[in-house]
């Protein structure tokens, strides 16, 4: 709408869509669940009393708090109806980019072996990306964790495939 | 909380979970995202742009108001990695149960056959049941659509499996 220039604009080409980022593929869709610490883990118990759910990974934050009582959940991995549901403690504090005022609660992580390009190519069809990728300690698990706000105000995590997933203990 | 008097407690006997309940079965877990109206239409294309979602589906709402320009969508199937999002226009006085304030926009939609005996077991669990089970236009496509909130706050929508989303003409 506003007037734009081209400020630099000497012979440099812009195509609609590079090649390479054309090429990202998704192997998952994980919704996580942000429930409000240290109540992640009261509300896995909940869902799988309320829906079946089983848990079949869970990652804690490593660095726990002087104050905090109770270890609080990075990640916990819930199996329901083919489908993969993750639920963390939401920290105020946290580095990882588990916030999530826009979406309230509930945010859709894209899983990609290729976290960089996909968000690339998220931002070049008007998507918004928010801070930098995160490496090691992630809020799925482990490996690069990046985010993205698109046009309709929704958080999308952009995360590459589980890799750290601890196995419950019984 | 308020005393309870059983009305009409002839010999009845209450387990505290009935067996016909714990039999409930989820065949699919799916992220509903609920956006401005009439913006789903918009939504779509950005989500096939951004993240090569693929449009299998579309329900339009029944209901146009003489006011409205564009017809809403009442649900776009996409399908993603192997999972289905679905996207909606959020309609203020909507009659199905797709609005998510708690939520904020994000609602996982559970599939089910038996929608009364999955809301039964979540609310024995301690979710709230949210409103009535809609039959024939639902948020999910169409079939039957209850709602329940957990104690954390979030909403979930229990549903049948989709039945009459309209194929998307090319």
């Amino acid at each position: 709408m506003a007037q734009q220039e081209v400020q630099n604009g000497g012979g440099v080409e812009k195509d609609a869509a590079a090649p390479a980022v054309s090429t990202v593929t998704f192997t998952a869709v994980k919704p996580q669940i942000s429930v409000e610490a240290p109540k992640a883990n009261d509300a896995v118990q909940f869902y799988k009393a309320a829906f079946g759910a089983e848990e079949v990974g869970r990652t804690m934050h490593s660095k726990r708090k002087a104050e905090q009582e109770t270890p609080l959940i990075l990640s916990a991995e819930l199996s329901l109806a083919g489908s993969t549901v993750l639920v963390s403690d939401l920290v105020a504090d946290s580095a990882a980019p588990v916030k999530s005022e826009g979406s309230g609660g509930v945010v859709l992580c894209l899983e990609t072996e290729d976290v960089a390009a996909a968000i690339a190519k998220a931002v070049s069809a008007g998507a918004v990306a928010e801070g930098e990728v995160v490496e090691g300690e992630g809020a799925c698990c482990g490996g690069s964790v990046g985010k993205v706000t698109d046009p309709y105000g929704f958080s999308w995590l952009i995360c590459s495939p589980v890799k750290k997933c601890a196995t419950v203990e019984a």
